[in-house]
């Protein structure tokens, strides 16, 4: 049952947060949960005017259903977001008439109803029993995305008459009429029927080419005829049917793009892929997608004993961390609603790098190296926003696309997060230290390191004695928007200077040659080399002795006090809801502890008692209402034996998408929280690590009385291990 | 001359600049300088998008003309910019076809085109000879908002053919449809012929209703008949023309509202004036509005000998600071851009209290009277803004409108630019000081003094040692946002504080019943009053005794330094332009120099040495982006005796709305500018003040050496008096 997310019952309030949930995918592309036939009172082409709020705090347009189809490169300019990923069209549809009443979840007489996500191989079915005045039919629909043809879907509908007779209607083909954050991005759409009895297609004309493709088939020998209207193309029958009749459709869809990168001729590719596929049965394509997913799970499931809740939890983040992600593409991360909703407009953050990248750095590493490629490929666009602040260097958008040119439109998270840039360069580090993939810091992870170097070379004040600051500076608490010495980037920021000098002395030793290519590339010299070093060694990290406390920043303590039990009157949306803007900027209050977030990404250089201190220090002023903040918390008060905290902060993380009261899902799968159960399970709980002298991997376990046993496998160095504590 | 604005060729690059350059008006209404058939290339009716961008650098839409009628009281909500002041049925509307062509000011040939608004009367004249290939026809477009009868605008519109012969034909009425900011107000519009032979009606309904009425007398016999559109009521005539034709045309229109004080049945009001207007002649009507002119001037002309420049400008700034204020309204003030536009939504901000009040104290004190009650009226509105804040007493908004709760929707500037509560305070005080209007403090403005201050009680915080400061605040300088104990805030509100105690203590010594009303509706005891002043003089003001220097924040040292010479390409556009955002609020670049500010307001706090080394240290940073910035800078620059400087930034005061190559007038008035230069030209070089020991106006002329003299006459305590330096 731990791989199985079901629903015994429909429920309105709760459809948008299945959809969420119940997103599938193959890496390629990621769809929706939504039912087949969509639902009555949920119309997707709703055109209005939407612009960016604050991240936490925006209430989201709540129709009952959103449906998403994505494909991470497909982005294309939003009138007021920027460059937002474009929901495609809906190749899912399936919808029934009885009688010329359409089926509905709502509005029909629906008993037996059943629906479950298997995470083990991304199949979603779903069954009911429709009951009318005259008629009693059964239904069923299965449907996954392949695994092993990642540019096809493929769909089962089937329904038995238990009882009456009537007339069936069936409509199902591909429908464009879909809007993305309230805005039709689909300035062109062609349609056609484009092989006798079989396909039917669709063309929609952005930025970027997709084509979408589509066949049906009937088991039983049926008349089908097609009817095109302005943005929807059909395939339509009708039958008279009586007691004991059933019929089957199996659906095959395919999506290509004229972004793709296994095939330039990427219409001639999607047809051929559809005529591979419609020679396959239902079943053999599931068979050959399962195929995969099982070598997927192999590399990568944990087996939990003692905590129910944890194992279907930990798996239900593998799923979405495996279903989300596309390795073989350098161009695209994962998007930090993992592409299962419109939120944060498909955008990557410092998600990937910090809360997401562990994951495949131990499970993955070419998907890791992957998404480290991004970083690369984008360094121009980060160049740009660098220079287009009279900067050197590079400085990596706090929300990424296409380019890497900044995305963000709201200018207090875009101008002063600025840690971002150097979240990266610790990304690279990380992967160096776990994987050893030198070839890949020669060959891209230093021009990083040096152009990112350059640019918080100019983004730093020196003042009088000689010391330097980052000042205006957004660290991960998005509730303090422009602080002097945030000790989170600041400690990031001299990481990163250290880590350039230091991989380019490697690169220097090792590869001669190209470490003069590199030098002569980037106009590199001795000089601005110990100018890193300098900047590194005098960057204030805002500390009082007295206290032995680590300040979140050097003006966190001119902060003014909040009484945030008497202002937050429902735990179930965020504190930010509740109070002003300008009380959430001007007081102490937290959306997650920055300090706490850099003690568990240096936890050898803080000793127990600094962390018990400002783990006791912040807690009363951390919210919570970033949904990295719990599982973080859960980790440290592992180390420090917290046992109730470890208890409370884990089910707070389970929470944030598997609790239905807080609905958490509806625009979206919070993505990077399942990184940080991953790191909470693998890091704290088994206790994994890279030990910094012999460079080789340790297993300090610290389990929670609860848990009996943790198993997994990862993979160190090349090497696949496999740990098991109890 | 100096009373004239004039243009003698049309441009449609300087369209818009004098649409708002010649606004006219009389205080219940104003209307922009749009020509009277409007610009065939520029649509009144766009539908779009508005959100509001940064203040400053805001590129505004710019259609080659926008019409503007605006009652300050007639205002609704936009979608995105909260409420905005509507932009009315446009009544002015005369539109000529030749030989079915359209006469426009662009595409037809015109020629002896010349146009002038007469600042001592208000009328705005037009003339030019329309060149045909068959005719030539001279028009001349005549018009004013009547000062005597508040609700009346009265046109004079002749032609005579000169040459040749052909059609004419005439449409003139009432067109509604006008949107504002890009969205449509009106829910409801109703058009009727209203009375046989005479008058055509219109009504628009918004949360309030409008009500438009005109009339259009033919001074020759004339076929006229009324054509209606959904949106357009139009008197229509056609007749043919030949060499030595002519005819005139008297428009008189009406508009009254709903929220009229003068009186409730309004449509009534309305059509009775326009039955009065009807019956009096242009040169009548005229010679009545020239009357009540003639008195506004002689209560508030000022005559300059040695600078035709400044002689003009100040009559421009005069001119204007009438026009746009009704000084029988409480509910109302004079908005940003002085009913000239649609930029800032018709909304009022602090200078209305510290640059525009002084004016009104000296010359026209039941006005200046009437502004401050705006700030009694809308207390409640500061009441509600506390509260969503969490705190106690009275907030006044950023941006202030109906009812005086926040419209401001930038949170940077709503939450953090809280001078403005304060500088209410101090204009309560400034009024009192000059017109010793006791009654007004014992029965409003006291009041006032105490919910902000309990405002207050609730922004600072207190550290560890009981000083008390104010962070995240932006000061005038829009530049810095979130800084610490900015000095011109916490200065205003230690006057505020100190000044709320001294006028309760007043109020019980001189009249007793009313105090005990008072401290017993307020709920106010001793201890308040002694938090109030313990605050006061415990509030931090940053000043660095090394160097005698008054620091803007206690953090503006910290930011860094920018190379403005380098990055400013045009200095006709704003420094913001061309920095990021990121750039202007890291650094210390100043929009307007705070503490310049400060001793303009507190001229004797300060040493001139301390004004001398202010003025030096913050100079080089300062990009002088707001309008309010170079009229100050003059007046201290002459206290200096810093001659050069004196000019430059007189010059550059003069420029913000008559530069043709700044075309600072597009989207209104900056009106704030007409009440600095008024303070600079009276307070500066005529060197009136009110004696701190005596109360007595004193008199310490400070002439720029090219200035001859200056004679003015202005109402100190209830008495008139004749002021001449030389």
């Amino acid at each position: 049952m731990s791989y199985i997310i079901s629903e015994d019952k429909y429920s309105s309030n709760l459809n948008k947060t299945y959809e969420g949930m119940m997103a599938q995918g193959n890496g390629y592309f990621s769809v929706r949960g939504s039912f087949e036939e969509g639902l009555i009172d949920a119309p997707q082409n709703e055109i209005y005017t939407r612009t960016m709020k604050s991240v936490t705090t925006e209430i989201q347009r709540s129709p009952l259903s959103k449906y998403g189809t994505y494909i991470p490169t497909i982005m294309g300019d939003h009138p007021f977001l920027m460059e937002v990923i474009i929901n495609l069209p809906y190749f899912l549809d399936f919808i029934v008439y009885i009688d010329d009443k359409k089926v509905d979840m709502l509005h029909s007489n629906i008993s037996e109803y059943h629906r479950e996500l298997n995470m083990k191989d991304g199949t979603l079915n779903r069954s009911f029993v429709l009951i009318t005045d005259t008629t009693k039919i059964k239904f069923t629909f299965e449907r996954f995305a392949s695994m092993s043809s990642k540019h096809l879907f493929v769909q089962r509908i089937s329904y038995e008459v238990l009882e009456g007779n009537g007339k069936i209607s069936i409509e199902s083909g591909i429908n464009a009429d879909i809007t993305t954050n309230g805005f039709n991005h689909f300035k062109n759409i062609e349609l056609e029927k484009k092989k006798e009895n079989i396909e039917s297609c669709i063309t929609t004309d952005l930025d970027f080419k997709v084509y979408t493709i589509t066949n049906l088939q009937s088991e039983k020998e049926a008349s089908i005829s097609v009817e095109k209207t302005e943005k929807q193309i059909k395939y339509i029958l009708e039958e008279q049917f009586s007691s004991g009749d059933k019929n089957t459709f199996i659906k095959r869809s395919v999506m290509t793009t004229n972004r793709d990168l296994d095939n330039v001729n990427f219409i001639e590719n999607g047809l051929q892929t559809l005529d591979v596929a419609i020679f396959k049965s239902y079943d053999e394509l599931l068979r050959e997608s399962q195929e995969i997913w099982a070598e997927k799970w192999n590399q990568s499931d944990i087996f939990i004993e003692g905590d129910k809740e944890l194992q279907k939890g930990i798996r239900f983040s593998i799923y979405h961390l495996i279903r989300s992600n596309n390795e073989d593409d350098y161009r695209v991360q994962i998007c930090a609603k993992g592409f299962a909703g419109e939120a944060y407009y498909g955008r990557y953050f410092w998600d990937s790098e910090i809360y997401l990248l562990p994951f495949y750095i131990y499970t993955n590493p070419k998907a890791a190296r992957n998404m480290l490629m991004y970083r690369y490929y984008t360094l121009d666009g980060a160049r740009k926003n660098a220079a287009r602040y009279h900067c050197n260097g590079a400085r990596y958008p706090w929300q990424s696309g296409l380019t890497g040119e900044e995305q963000c439109p709201l200018l207090e998270y875009a101008d002063n997060e600025v840690h971002i840039t150097a979240d990266i360069a610790y990304a690279i580090m990380n992967y160096y230290k776990v994987t050893n993939d030198y070839d890949f810091v020669r060959d891209y992870g230093a021009e990083i390191l040096i152009e990112t170097s350059r640019f918080w070379g100019d983004r730093v004040n020196q003042d009088k004695k000689g010391m330097y600051h980052l000042i205006n500076v957004m660290g991960p608490d998005e509730y303090s928007p422009m602080t002097k010495d945030n000790a989170f980037t600041n400690r990031l920021v001299q990481f990163n200077l250290r880590n350039a000098v230091k991989m380019v002395l490697l690169i220097k030793q090792k590869s001669p040659k190209e470490y003069d290519n590199l030098v002569s590339r980037l106009k590199l010299d001795k000089e601005e080399l110990d100018k890193f070093m300098e900047i590194a060694e005098n960057l204030h990290l805002p500390y009082d002795e007295d206290r032995d406390l680590y300040l979140q920043s050097a003006d966190f303590e001119d902060y003014g006090e909040i009484n945030i039990n008497e202002i937050w009157k429902d735990r179930n949306r965020a504190f930010g809801h509740y109070a002003t803007q300008e009380e959430i900027y001007r007081t102490k209050c937290i959306k997650q502890a920055d300090v706490i977030a850099l003690m568990t990404l240096f936890p050898d250089e803080f000793t127990t008692k600094q962390v018990e201190i400002a783990y006791d220090y912040y807690l009363p002023y951390t919210t919570h209402d970033s949904s990295l903040s719990p599982a973080g918390h859960s980790f440290i008060a592992n180390r420090l034996g917290r046992k109730e905290d470890v208890k409370k902060y884990l089910k707070q993380s389970l929470d944030v998408d598997l609790s239905l009261e807080k609905r958490g899902t509806e625009d979206g799968i919070h993505i990077a929280n399942c990184g940080c159960l991953w790191q909470l399970v693998v890091q704290s709980f088994a206790g994994v690590s890279i030990d910094s002298v012999t460079g080789q991997v340790k297993v300090n376990s610290n389990l929670p009385e609860h848990i009996e046993s943790i198993s997994f496998s990862i993979i160190v160095k090349g090497e696949k291990k496999q740990i098991t504590v109890s």
